[in-house]
């Protein structure tokens, strides 16, 4: 196992453009609005627990199920996001609005440690029976992690004591033991929310919980077999019909392919991964490692979007990937976030910093609007004009996703162990690393992703010697590394980190040139989607057509020829600044077509300059056409 | 409006093989099953009005609907089915079948005609309150066309006497009256029965009723609203939100667009067209003539499928087509023949003939699979391999769709004026035609679709002076017609029917010679999913790549130059003689992506043989991967 260990998002400052504009974003309107939204939605109300209950906001579906049964865990997550965005800025109105919070959750839990608001305000009778669909684990998980970030701000500990409380019910209620329930989560989410927990307690007792989670899970008879019979229902009635929905259908060391739900499916890697490290259990990490295999080489979006369909949310067969219809859910590309960094701690190996950059500045950032109050839920590769950022959505768990993301996006730039600091992002973030030499300031300088041009100064109190180890992207050829102005050969890198060992003092200065020319790319042809069709990138940002800059009908009718030349343009007036991508292109005409839909002459084509901008800023001008994989000339 | 009439399919003898095979299939295989199938799906059993009745067998949805509402529908098809292959051949067990289900109607109906076998066993107090969803007046209009057709067949009126005692209580519940309600079907399809009915008895009350909820469909205040508000439901909480749905948002005259549920469209577009020639309503006519253009040049796959979204099994928006989800319900094209014929004898017009032509031999065909006992509902023009026929349905109604349409084909073939006959479709037949100077036998004499080479002989009883018309389809080039050796000028065609005045004799042959070679299709450049891609066609049939035929892998993986000669080929072996289209393509291949799902490498590629066979043929061997519009290299 890797000794690494993150540098925490409150101890690095962001200090680049990029990513200062999103965290400003995300602080001064995002959470703001968040709340007013939860207010909005009677979400806020839910937490009261008035006698009648209020009519439902969100009438059951055919299964009987409702989307308020998961309001709590909107709550925790909103508690999560605003928490570290007090990190960076405290603010009176924010606490005061947690607190209040705090307060009716401490008000709506049971003696015994229990705390739902659906089930104590509706059905108290029939709390833990139906874990498998209605999600009581799930918020406590999503709770506890606000507790978590909230005490470890601001040091208050009241939610945190109703979240202690509520877990030791839950360990109370969940057990081998024989007058406890062998069961475990339908929406995994407590797992890796017991593992931070445990981090801040030192209490072994949160990972043996999170580890009996994870070990149950999966072992016949199935737990939620028997809680149906138990509550009177049949078992083949389960609307999903397969227990792959909730990665439930074998135990999870035997799971070799990535199914079912998304988010539920890479929550639980996560946790997987965080046990496989804390109790060195190499089973787990081999297990962890299957799996990762299987997702990024058979079943990931090049936006590193999981999970292309809308029916399950979730996984379907090897190389499905359609581009229109992807469902490609925020949350699950922010978990795929928190599960690469994870394996990253397992390993230094640049093939998890690759995808955690490439879902960050792709399939995530897309989920919020660049003014900061829209989302996306489902983040497409191509649009016909249609698909379009919402205020709200009825199930809201993306939303707080995004924002509790950005907030603490500063946690996965730097790791470092006793005697080395390694380097994973970068975007301009200064930080103070404490080695076994002393501390030692860093930071790192760069227009980065527009630009490869990276200084990293590295500054110990009095001079050491350590190891500075930079990632090198999989996507960049030809990179430099000189440690001042004296050349350093990057091919010396070891799964994508250079490391450079030697005695450092202040005024030390890393350079990295990362050559980041704009780039073709083609799919594995087994995506049958994609044949034919090629896709542009440069650096880290997957890049889209979008019709706001190819005006003159539907971005579909732009062919791009292989041999056109891929020029990248810096445009000041686009978004504060931006790199575009343009290409000589040709766009088919409807000429010829006016009276039919099929002829057996091609249409005829005529040239055209194709615009790319990157992906992850579709739909902030107006609505229209929009399309990541453009069919080849 | 043409004075044209076609000959019924019982008068057209069908002697080349494509139909014999068809219809032999259909008589001896489909329609018995069929019947097998109903019973075993306890859909017989519904008719028998049990108190208590059985459980349902299929649960109301969400939206409080089970598809057993319109079981009487399915009988009334196929008796419907059955009679046309009576027609054929008579079967004492078929009839007594028939008579069977005609004693359990006889004996559902009330003494004021009503009769509707859910109504009455489940809730006789509801009847006639919920016409938007609940399927009574629809399920009268199959029923009615069965009884018509069983009455035609075998002068058994007892079916006909029941249908007419409904349609008798329908007149005096519907109409115009201050007692009576100002509905109309939320699923049209008895306009067009009542239609069959005038014929049948040349009543005008019949075409009047059918006048009447034809020109009563999407007046304001809307009846839908209006019946849901008496039955104390809000009008508002419709499950489909618009009544486009229905083609009941506006009075059908002022209909510019296709929309909503195909089926529903298309079924009223048929009548539409009926009354339009039967009222010599130009209106209508008109009407029908926008909503034909709308259709056919912005929303019809190549294969005449029609209707692209499951949601609402209909119309998206224009020029959205999609291969791989593509609904192209069966039903749907069945639909699409009926009202092309209809438009047909309002305006001799190969615009519509092509059309039907071009259902026929692709979406509709497809329907039904080569042993006859299986049906595709959807009809996608792209698949991975998991679609497949199903031997029945949930909702079975495209089942006994094809078996009608393939029983009655041969009504489609000939057409007949005092003093023409016109010929629309080939593949060999033999009919008898009276015109006003005698009676004329004619047989078509070809190997169609396969070949283009097609005789027909013309042997009036006596010599006389009348025209031939043959039609020369749209997708043939360089047609040559010669009678009796002699040269005629195919130019000369008027709306792609040319016609051949003369004194015609027993023993004229009038030949045409349809040059039939495999043909590149390209898609209008707004069908975004075909841009870069091309289909294959040869005659009227449209062809695909299907894995059995490509083995190696997904079809998909194929591309194929624009220069690639198309050879037609005949195959013995396959399918009892078809002819395929070969090609010298290139394969991607997966050489170098073992670990990578995206690379900057295009795929590599080889040369591979493409092989295409028709689009109705596929997945009649096994399963496997399809492809129609192929990416072009």
């Amino acid at each position: 196992m890797s000794e690494f260990a993150p540098v925490g998002f409150a101890d690095v400052r962001l200090e680049g453009n990029f990513w200062r504009e999103r965290l400003d974003t995300v602080l001064a309107r995002t959470i703001p609005s968040q709340h007013v939204q939860l207010e909005k939605h009677g979400i806020l109300e839910s937490l009261t627990l008035p006698n009648p209950p209020p009519p439902l906001r969100y009438p059951r579906n055919q299964h009987g199920f409702t989307v308020q049964v998961f309001w709590d865990s909107d709550v925790g997550k909103w508690i999560e996001a605003a928490s570290y965005a007090l990190a960076h800025r405290r603010d009176e109105k924010i606490e005061a609005q947690i607190d209040a919070i705090v307060d009716l959750f401490g008000k709506a839990q049971l003696p015994d440690g229990y705390v739902n608001c659906w089930y104590l305000d509706r059905e108290p009778e029939n709390r833990w029976t139906n874990l498998r669909d209605n999600h009581e684990l799930y918020n406590l998980g999503h709770m506890l992690e606000g507790a978590v970030a909230y005490y470890q701000v601001t040091g208050r500990r009241k939610f945190l004591d109703i979240m202690e409380r509520a877990i030791a019910h839950v360990r109370e209620v969940f057990g081998p033991g024989p007058n406890q329930k062998h069961g475990y989560p339908g929406h995994q989410e407590i797992e890796l929310a017991l593992v931070k927990l445990y981090h801040l307690t030192k209490d072994k007792k949160h990972l043996e919980l999170a580890t009996y989670f994870i070990n149950e899970r999966g072992k016949k008879p199935y737990y939620f077999d028997q809680e149906a019979i138990a509550r009177g229902a049949n078992p083949a009635d389960y609307w999903f019909k397969t227990y792959e929905y909730s990665q439930a259908h074998e135990p999870v060391r035997q799971q070799k392919k990535v199914v079912g739900h998304a988010v539920r499916a890479v929550y639980m890697y996560t946790a997987m991964a965080d046990l496989a490290g804390e109790l060195n259990d190499q089973g787990l990490k081999s297990a962890c490692e299957t799996l990762w295999k299987d997702v990024t080489e058979t079943k990931m979006y090049l936006t590193a979007g999981l999970g292309p369909a809308a029916a399950n949310e979730g996984f379907t067969k090897d190389f499905d990937l359609p581009n229109d219809t992807a469902y490609a859910e925020t949350c699950a590309s922010v978990a795929l976030i928190f599960w690469a960094q994870r394996m990253l701690h397992l390993d230094l190996d640049g093939k998890y910093a690759d995808v955690l950059e490439q879902s960050l500045f792709n399939n995530t950032l897309c989920g919020l609007s660049r003014e900061g109050e829209h989302y996306f839920y489902s983040n497409p590769l191509e649009d016909d004009g249609g698909h379009t950022r919402w205020a709200w959505h009825t199930c809201p768990c993306c939303t707080m996703n995004v924002s509790r993301l950005i907030a603490s996006v500063g946690g996965y730039f730097v790791s470092h162990s006793d005697d080395a600091i390694a380097f994973h992002l970068y975007g301009g973030i200064s930080t103070t690393v404490p080695l076994k030499t002393g501390k030692v300031a860093v930071r790192e300088v760069s227009n980065y992703p527009w630009s490869g041009d990276i200084k990293i100064h590295v500054d110990p109190e009095t001079p050491a010697a350590f190891s500075v180890k930079v990632r090198i992207p999989g996507w960049s050829k030809g990179a430099k590394v000189t440690v001042n102005g004296q050349p350093v050969d990057a091919s010396a890198a070891i799964n994508s980190y250079l490391g450079i060992h030697r005695t450092w003092a202040k005024g030390d200065i890393v350079s990295l040139d990362l050559p980041m020319p704009a780039e073709r790319i083609y799919a594995h042809p087994a995506v049958r989607m994609d044949v034919g069709r090629v896709a542009l990138t440069r650096g880290p940002l997957v890049y889209c057509l979008e019709e706001a800059d190819n005006p003159g009908g539907p971005v579909q009718r732009l062919r791009l020829p292989r041999d056109a030349e891929l020029k990248s343009t810096t445009r000041a007036d686009l978004f504060d600044g931006i790199v575009t991508i343009a290409a000589e292109a040709v766009a088919l005409k409807d000429a010829g077509f006016e009276r039919d839909l099929y002829r057996t002459d091609p249409p005829s084509e005529e040239p055209a300059t194709l615009t790319a901008l990157p992906y992850y800023l579709w739909n902030n001008r107006q609505k229209g056409s929009m399309l990541v994989w453009v069919p080849e000339a």
